[in-house]
């Protein structure tokens, strides 16, 4: 089997074995055996589990930039749900990673840059982003451009945060939950957007819906565990 | 030594450790060798380290209950910020809870509930804050329930991760960098503040600082690992 296919599956198999179980709980070995490989197979690809969570987020990062900068581009407020919703998406797929990243970045300095190098990219795309918005004359934002920064960051925040904020509350992450997270982020710009805030809400919602049916078209075929109901 | 004693110096050690190295690494018995007790002493206390984790968080619980009631009974602008700082201050204390929340949570069912019923009724309380400040002509929110309350939401989990944010991007816990935090969500609550954003800042500013001098002098005597600088 070629280098780059193996590495890919136990890749796949990792993210699958962490997001049920958590890093903690999954050796090495572990994933050896789910991807049907022996442990030296495994350790000629990577030397030891933290090379593999390091690779499975620098995967996250490159599929990021990847859906990303084609919203980015298309400065609607359609593309402004779509670019938080499928960051949610992402967020969802690398699961593990988002519940323990306080720890898993604490412990790894060079994984921690990359992290905050990748979201200080996309904090400075998000505020093109919304000059754009303004420029077409669909939000209109604070001069002081701190207070846009700061606006952005919060919205992020709850992006990033808002599944494991759903797990507290034992709450599947359904369309339903999607559409609520979206909601308080448009609650934060509300007093920036210049159109009607009704009917913006109402076209999000049906973007949301249709990026998560096409998701769950998408996961049902590749990865049924992810199934977003 | 009396039995409460020694459950307060096992909890004192276990948030030592917890907090220095997270707690999938710490075991029971480091705990015990931490208190200068033995094995068999410490599981007479708390039968495994889930538990300790567990009676740590509650005490958390009892801590921010006895902290807050007094803020939210007094509804001005600067017993907002204080209501937030204070937040703030207990998240540092309890560092590794909120770390780890998102994979403690998920392995805790009753933990989780604990955790959730708190936030709830810490959501009420800011509601009720809230609607109060607008009662003094110091705020006016939108009359929809639904868009206060995620307002408020927005607020508390910017609140709630803003300490792991500061990791990520390799910044101590100072004073700045909680004035920032509150910068944040004072952005959020802005077009509802009915006075002059400038003096509101300013008088935030020095309810944070006063209470960070605070805290500082208490944790000097108390903890000094814990120090605001």
């Amino acid at each position: 089997m070629a280098t780059r296919t193996t590495q890919l599956r136990i890749l796949a198999a990792a993210l699958e074995l962490f997001n049920e179980h958590g890093t903690a709980a999954v050796s090495a070995n572990r994933i050896a055996e789910r991807c049907g490989i022996s442990k030296g197979n495994l350790q000629y690809h990577f030397r030891n589990k933290r090379e593999i969570i390091t690779a499975v987020f620098q995967q996250a990062i490159t599929e990021m930039d990847s859906g990303w900068y084609k919203d980015h581009l298309a400065p609607t407020l359609e593309h402004m749900a779509a670019m938080y919703v499928r960051q949610l998406q992402l967020i969802l797929k690398y699961r593990f990673f988002y519940r323990e990243m306080a720890d898993l970045l604490r412990q790894d300095a060079r994984l921690r840059k990359r992290f905050a190098d990748n979201r200080e990219r996309r904090m400075c795309d998000l505020e093109k982003f919304m000059l754009a918005l303004q420029g077409r004359g669909l939000m209109r934002f604070p001069s002081d451009p701190r207070r846009l920064r700061a606006l952005v960051d919060v919205t992020w925040i709850v992006n990033e945060n808002w599944l494991n904020y759903m797990d507290y509350h034992d709450r599947t992450v359904s369309v339903p939950a999607m559409l609520e997270g979206y909601g308080e982020i448009l609650e934060v710009l509300r007093p920036y957007l210049c159109a009607d805030p009704q009917q913006i809400t109402q076209e999000s919602y049906l973007t949301i819906e249709r990026l998560a049916a096409q998701a769950s078209a998408r996961t049902a075929e590749e990865a049924p565990e992810l199934l977003v109901v």
